[in-house]
């Protein structure tokens, strides 16, 4: 069995939250300065440990266990969103760095090692997702074309500056077989329910849309309620109706939002003559999406003979992804070695994992998140928990060297 | 009985649309150039026609017959919304023009004669209904050195350049008996009636509420619906509150209105943290705003032990106020004798008779509004309506000269 080094990491991680750092968390935006000294740190650091390591030309960092022709492979991202948290991505990098590192210290004479992977732009700087996309499949020219930041920089504008690394790292089939990657929850549940491994069942699909109301602006004290075309009203009334109507619908796991809601001219004397809400609804089960989406559907054709009448306007739609359930297993079996009993809950935000899912087998394993809190410099997980995860990734990672079949075929 | 000049009423109507012409409406804004410009304009109009006229140095325009004792006062306002219609306050203070300068045509032998007004500032650039509120009752100096345009103007700036005017009109209750204003309707009522006098009953009161939720921040992915607290959800339940209770207590001419609506941090994967609405309702009845005002304000305190807190914020409360009823018995009689039955309806906006009512009894006459339109430049009345309109308000005012104690007593 791998053992790692609690302090190791831990130190490791508090190194890298150095490299940007904002009060109490990391700014670390994809191809920002910080972010390229994160990478080349990384890079020292496996080359430091005997690995193959280099940063390719679209910011992924790769570090290949050279001495073994086929491998395991552990990662997650090193960029963060702006004004972020300490663990987001670079907890499943470093856990990656500390497992390969001690399997060779250990030297492991398993003929599966460990590669380890920092992908580029999983939060969407420029393009969500961006590293492993090119890493498993590429991305089309068109795509990187016309990918930029909110400050309009054009992704190709940020990719010049690494124009001279190395040639795109890219999946061997033949090598990798298989993707491990550990995250924060960035949720409440393991916390509350008093629980430290969870096991990722399948990270939810994502369906979004820009429902629009079209009235008329009337005089608010002139016009009588009768004779009113009111857009706010009716989505008011849609937005009622997706509350009480979605529990009907929904699946145990499926969770929705509306973020955003705003009502034009916006004066408080003049009924609003336009609308709009941005809902979305996520689920690990496609048909569970399908049904929501023709409800919603059906709710908004509903309205074309109303006063105000309704349009939905698809923004995205992402599909989920299961996550393997073999390897799913072997991390639960690791957990309970710790004495752990893994919680099997789905993903509800995009990971690598989600793009790496479609070429090989991929797991991931979740850690809580104190107060469920991501994405914002109060995100944290004790340092107990963190070495924990560590550990029952390791054993996990032990136990498919030793029994490669659990692994299962690619997708 | 006087008889008006239909013909020279709409030429006045059109020139004085000329002074800030904008496209098909009017962009007169209270002490602009073209606000001043048209002041003037009616000056020389009253004095041509022989009447004693001065504008003060607030603004207001009064063109007093100095050969009566007495008068009725009627008039509105020749100020504009940015970009507004041709017709709002413009046709009240024409109609006065008109039928003061045909009674003195007529020569009428009766003590009791037609004073002219245009009120300053009735759109509130700077501060609603300031020409009638200092004509009846005065402002207080603090409330003259806070007010200010849009543009942070202050109101006392824009008085300066009238600092060598007349002092102030005042109201004279030894002489003004009542206040007529005409006005176009602003709303669907007469024309959807197939109408075309409306004696206003009352103008409505107004309260104003912002409604504020609060929950928290969550990733909209990652924390399960029972564990959110959710702002918006909170907000858009109230909005559906008021729409299913509202109508159950409201009175038959009461209006409300949800004019805006927003979620922060207003992004589709993180649920609101906060929700603002602003709600108005209005009423010429105390009693029902009343009851509408405590039944808002006991669904917000039962927010207390929710997810989501609501809060709420009085915005603004503008009492409503009572037009004579004898005043409006003799319009409608006079309608009756052009063959017109007349629309008793309130007024659901503000007007400077809301404050002259409050010193001596006042009346308003509505003509409808084509569409319902107003404040814009596609506001519109027949001319047809236009004429009769000035026509009732003509033959009403020889009624009330023919027969004083209809006009009644100070409220």
């Amino acid at each position: 069995m791998a053992s790692i080094n609690g302090d190791r990491l831990l130190a490791d991680l508090r190194e890298l939250a150095r490299i940007g750092a904002y009060q109490t968390g990391v700014d670390r935006i994809a191809f920002s300065a910080q972010d390229i000294e994160a990478r080349r740190w990384l890079v020292g650091k496996l080359k430091q440990a005997g690995f193959d390591a280099s940063m390719d030309r679209a910011g992924n960092v790769l570090g290949r266990d050279a001495g073994a022709p086929k491998a395991i492979l552990i990662g997650s991202h090193t960029d963060t969103v702006p004004k972020g948290g300490w663990l987001d991505g670079a907890l499943g990098v470093i856990y990656a760095l500390e497992i390969a590192r001690s399997a060779r210290e250990a030297k492991s004479t398993s003929e599966i090692g460990v590669d380890v992977m920092s992908f580029q732009d999983e939060e969407g700087s420029y393009l969500s997702c961006f590293g492993s996309r090119i890493f498993c499949d590429g991305v089309a020219n068109s795509e990187i074309e016309s990918a930029q930041a909110k400050d309009g920089t054009p992704l190709v504008k940020a990719l010049e500056a690494l124009a001279t690394e190395a040639p795109h790292h890219r999946l061997d089939p033949n090598r990798h077989l298989c993707y491990l990657e550990a995250h924060i929850e960035q949720g409440p549940r393991l916390e509350a329910a008093s629980q430290r491994i969870a096991v990722v069942t399948g990270l939810v699909g994502i369906r979004r849309f820009r429902i629009r109301a079209f009235g008329r602006a009337d005089h608010a004290g002139t016009t009588p309620m009768n004779m009113r075309r009111d857009a706010g009203a009716a989505l008011v009334a849609f937005a009622g109706w997706v509350a009480s109507e979605f529990p009907r619908h929904a699946g145990p796991e499926t969770v929705w939002n509306i973020g955003s809601m705003t009502f034009l001219p916006g004066a408080a004397n003049v009924v609003p003559d336009q609308a709009e809400l941005v809902l979305e609804f996520r689920d690990t089960k496609t048909a569970v999406l399908d049904l929501l989406e023709a409800k919603v559907l059906a709710r908004v054709e509903d309205s074309a003979a109303a006063s105000a009448r309704l349009e939905a306007h698809p923004l995205s739609r992402i599909l989920p992804a299961d996550m393997s359930s073999s390897l799913g297993a072997v991390i639960a079996l690791a957990a309970a070695g710790f004495g752990e009993k893994a919680m099997f809950i789905p993903s509800g935000a995009g990971h690598d994992a989600m793009f790496v899912a479609r070429s090989i087998p991929a797991a991931m394993l979740f850690v809580p998140s104190i107060g469920g809190r991501s994405h914002h410099i109060s995100e944290n997980t004790s340092d107990a928990d963190i070495v924990l995860g560590c550990k029952v990734l390791a054993e996990a990672v032990s136990r498919l060297q030793a029994n490669p079949s659990a692994i299962g075929s690619n997708p």
